[in-house]
């Protein structure tokens, strides 16, 4: 088998091994495809050097058919075709308050623990979820991303006809604006890249360039005054926090899916006056993977566009120096079957 | 009749006056009590300049008797004890969305137009709110800020048994932990003033001071480790906006109460990482008064206490000028009939 080694430096190290041996609870997974996540650029920087124990397998955007069962795992069979939910809960924080899915001493498989970007990864039984047998393992690898959508657009608490406006078209931001335009949501995007705004324009979303024109009036004249209901806060950057609070009307969401890192001014006095709210999303939970993928086996969405480029798991250093070249691409997978 | 014009340059002028025509749709109160508000300390430093049309009656937290009803006033009679909720809607914006105590258009009664600081006021008949019989003039000015604080809790949705910590203990944060108290949370607050902690303490309430102590770890152990489900902040200070999202547990509610005057660092990554929400929180809506008077009526908050010191209205400037020199007071009222 094969699997890429995370090793510092912006490097990846391809290395033949053997498979580890299967501890009860986990599964063998023969990984099909692993998307490149933008979790995946951060380690690449360098960025979580703190976090990843290199060198190191990443990876867990994943789509897989599992090969062998360690003892003690019961509902499942060699050859059933799954997505994994990379999060491995630790023991319970009173500060939890149940939330298991951010818990202080959770893992994230493929951040904290080895990821998917090799042959054969082993993971705990618990994390898999089942995919359609006629559901392609390429679309496979995007149920992982469309989980992360889902679960923002669930947080928001989105309506039918409401107004959403999303800051950031990069992947997760096109996710979003596909799921919340799906749930009826009138649906704008705000990104700078003009490459990006095209493909969003492409998919038949309204995209608009914050660079080239004011968004607030966009958003004004795409709501007929009634300003968002919802902002989807992705870009991460000042600028983004600086807007997103001018675009959301009376007790409008603004739903903070962007790691910010570092603290940014946020205008408080405008929460105060408009009642604004702002929901903090992380990751998912089961039921999120469970409607992420009915969703994208329901060919509703428009996901095969979503698709930039696929290359096998030898080409993972030239893949992830295109992706730092080309910020306007959208998902990348690595083929990682041998 | 005496009316306090705010002059500018922390002076007040005190006139006699004829009372003015009561309008269509108007009443005409005698006022009782009118309380000085944290907004009209803010007018007194000349920070609303900008909204006041000096000189001008300033003051909004009032009780009266009605002593005059103009055309077209029905359901009300000459002789009813009121309380005012000073909100002058303006046309509807659509991004209002229907919210029209915090509508663009409206008018604050008391800033954008006379207010209660004389011994006859007009004020629409939609504003009022009657007060009971039995309730003491001066109990009925505490419930325009009695009824900020059931606005603020009820936006927390707070529940019974839940931790509430609030950051500030001036008025309207002790008014906050006193309604969050009656409702059954386990309330603790943060006040750096040394004397209102001491009245927080002879209130009942838990109180610490963050400027002697590690406020994180006081409400770790308040909590037992569970940390906070509701954070107040009521302070308006960076340092209050600094602690506010280390103190929620995940998916905690931070309301925004305070009114920031420019934007603060705020640590968006941990809206994030465990899924806080902000609520920002301003003035009422009727139900909010209703509940206000209701729990001023039923005598279960010592509210009596919370009254610092009551002065006839000719005494206005020397009023402000102690609030002024001493921040650790709770309310002050004037008495405002002739």
């Amino acid at each position: 088998m094969k699997a890429a080694f995370y090793s510092g430096n912006q490097t990846f190290e391809l290395k033949s091994s053997q498979p580890e041996p299967v501890l009860p609870g986990m599964v063998r997974l023969k990984v099909a495809y692993c998307g490149v996540c933008g979790t995946d650029i951060h380690i690449y920087h360098g960025k979580m050097d703190h976090r990843v124990q290199m060198p190191q397998v990443i990876g867990h955007e994943v789509s897989a058919e599992i090969a062998e069962l360690g003892p003690d795992v019961s509902g499942w069979q060699v050859g059933d075709k799954v997505s994994v939910r990379p999060l491995q809960p630790g023991a319970d924080d009173p500060s939890d308050n149940g939330q298991r899915h951010i818990g202080k001493n959770l893992k994230f498989i493929g951040i904290d623990t080895p990821g998917g970007m090799q042959t054969y990864w082993n993971v705990p039984a618990y994390t898999l979820h089942r995919l359609p047998e006629t559901m392609s393992l390429q679309l496979g690898a995007l149920t992982e991303p469309l989980a992360v959508a889902c679960h923002d657009v669930r947080l928001s608490r989105l309506q039918a006809g409401e107004n959403a406006v999303i800051i950031g078209g990069g992947p997760i931001g096109v996710l979003i604006a596909l799921v919340a335009r799906h749930k009826g949501a009138n649906v704008l995007i705000s990104e700078p890249n003009a490459t990006r705004v095209a493909l969003c324009q492409e998919l038949g979303l309204a995209a608009v360039n914050p660079t080239a024109t004011d968004v607030v009036k966009e958003v004004e004249v795409f709501t007929k005054g009634a300003m968002a209901d919802v902002v989807f806060e992705v870009s991460g950057v000042t600028a983004g926090v600086q807007t997103m609070t001018q675009l959301a009307r009376a007790r409008g969401r603004i739903v903070m899916v962007a790691i910010h890192s570092e603290p940014r001014p946020v205008d408080l006095f405008r929460f105060f006056w408009r009642e604004l709210q702002l929901i903090g999303t992380r990751v998912y939970e089961p039921e999120d993977f469970d409607e992420a993928i009915t969703l994208a086996a329901s060919d509703e969405l428009p996901l095969d566009q979503f698709i930039t480029q696929i290359s096998p798991l030898d080409a993972i250093q030239s893949v992830f120096e295109t992706i730092d070249n080309n910020p306007a691409g959208l998902k990348y997978l690595l083929q990682c079957t041998d």
